[in-house]
């Protein structure tokens, strides 16, 4: 399955990269580009996992969707195997996609909201759960535009930017978070300059961000990750503007790694720090980022650049793939339902909390 | 020309990157490390200052060194040429070698003290330059354990310490300069664990320094270089060890992209950092960081690994290979001649001074 970006309607950009379709899971295939635009098709969950965990989808927001929509997948089978009994096997396929990444709280999130319905249906599932999951995808484009109006307004006018990653429609159901705020603000004119790091060791920054914004006409500037200080100090932008993983209580952010090296020199630098993720990503169990499960990732996404073959003797590679930004270092976390301003228990409180 | 590399006597390690030998200048083609082991034989001046500019070899101690060697192949040139009237073709290869980089200045210090020498030979000037380019890499051989020495005494005991870039053995006539001191302080027992960021885009951490440790059994843990800074925060390293392409009258380190970022991470928690290179690398012209010209080299040490492809249109790639450490975020700035801390005009006016 091969298609063209431009014809669906995600917003501003045409990049919407979970799509249900002939009654299969389709996901552009992350790994992938920007050299190839490819869509893989899913047919089990247990299908859907490991596409989480090769990384074919990535970002929290997509990452949960994607397992909303194996929770679908999950029940189909089940449904098919054993009828109405079929809520353990569904149960035993939901704790594999729980299982695909740990740091992503949305994934969780999802799931929880995917088994809350499933508990209360009878005979066939798949429909009633399969409006569930489109109605979530909905929403989450819904909160992107919401939150891209939110933190537009944060930023002043003539603003350079600076955004790590990838937190873009490629990581959520479209248009995105730290990017969202990005496109809104660059239609607004509030913009003259957005930068990139590359984002090793997986570079979602040149490979999905400078492709995404690419594919939008925003122009971007791309760097390696080290390069962000020097800039900082010599032409310093007006915010750093980042997702999310997860979110504690007390403000604390898990992004991706790197996320708290920019962190730390924004603040050296007097340059303020954006965080933009939906309340999906607020996990009030987690009292501080301590509590946040911090993936750890083979050596090969970092030596395979380096070499062909083997690490040599006596080298070992350290992969942690996020970071936690502590709540002290964040001017802004920006949700779809307010701003913590500054970040901390009460704050963050007030936003996690369901509206009226 | 293939040889393995634990037949000489660069001291602990087997790693001398420049040979001269069959009267021709032997290059360890660092471009190709650490898959393969290969030389480069350059028999002129301009192929001499295209392996400069090209990576072959590379660390501003090995680049005076082999633009010195250069001399010697430009001055047999110009001798078998013109004879008794070679001293102008000499001046233009010299100008060659002087603009094949910009911001080491010990190409520059290198070339100088070869033409110094070079304006009083009557007679073919072969053998007494080639003298001289020897001496000169004897010298730096001994100012390396001298500086590795000094190094080592800073370091207290059960340290950890990390690293940027590839300030090794390959980086100089043999031994090191930051790593030099990590050598010394291995040797000694005071070192517990070494860590190298894996240095976009070039990676000389994971490709050179991983390689060369791992040749002297020194184990040593890569980590992509936006992660130092979570590392910093959870185990915080007791030094932060690099080395220095130039050093300004007061105390302003240009080295390699990142290097900066890790000073600010540095001294945001408490890590304390140490720059190590020779009395040649300090530039007393240069009054501060503002006067050091930062090399920009092309999109594709960035792009390369992230597509095959073609960048994409509106998306630009900034690609500084050097940053400026400013003397306040450093701590000691160590030379064969003394260590100077803190760095400020004074303390660097004092070791640049010549030994009595």
């Amino acid at each position: 399955m091969e298609r063209t970006l431009t014809s669906n309607n995600a917003g501003d950009t045409g990049i919407q990269p979970i799509r249900w379709a002939d009654g299969v899971l389709c996901l552009l295939d992350q790994r992938l580009l920007p050299a190839q635009v490819r869509w893989l098709r899913l047919e089990t969950a247990g299908d859907t996992a490991d596409a989480i965990r090769d990384l074919v989808v990535r970002g929290a927001p997509a990452i949960g969707l994607t397992a909303a929509y194996g929770a679908v997948l999950a029940a189909r089978e089940a449904w098919r195997a054993r009828g109405s009994e079929w809520q353990s096997m569904y149960s035993e396929q939901i704790s594999l996609l729980a299982q695909a990444r740990p740091t992503a709280v949305n994934l969780r999130w999802a799931l929880t909201r995917m088994n809350a319905l499933a508990a209360t249906l009878a005979g066939d599932p798949e429909a009633a759960l399969l409006a569930e999951a489109q109605t979530m995808q909905a929403e989450d484009l819904a909160v992107n535009r919401r939150m891209g109006r939110l933190g537009a307004e944060l930023i002043g006018t003539d603003a350079a930017v600076m955004t790590h990653c990838n937190a873009g429609a490629l990581a959520t159901a479209g248009y995105g978070t730290a990017l969202g705020v990005i496109r809104t603000a660059w239609t607004d004119g509030r913009i003259r300059r957005v930068y990139a790091g590359e984002t090793r060791p997986w570079l979602q920054g040149s490979r999905l961000t400078a492709w995404e914004l690419s594919q939008d006409g925003i122009p971007v500037t791309l760097l390696a990750d080290s390069a962000a200080a020097q800039l900082f100090r010599r032409e310093p932008p007006d915010w750093v503007i980042v997702g999310a993983d997860r979110i504690a209580a007390n403000g604390d952010v898990a992004n991706k790694i790197g996320t708290y090296s920019l962190a730390v020199a924004a603040r050296f630098h007097g340059v303020r720090f954006m965080v933009v993720a939906p309340t999906s990503t607020v996990d009030l169990a987690a009292e501080s980022g301590l509590d946040i499960p911090i993936e750890e990732r083979g050596p090969d996404e970092i030596w395979s650049v380096a070499s062909a073959g083997e690490v040599p003797e006596g080298v070992t590679v350290a992969n942690p793939v996020f970071d936690i930004t502590p709540a002290h270092l964040i001017d802004a976390i920006v949700t779809e339902n307010g701003v913590a301003s500054p970040p901390d228990a009460e704050s963050v409180a007030r936003i996690a909390a369901p509206r009226p």
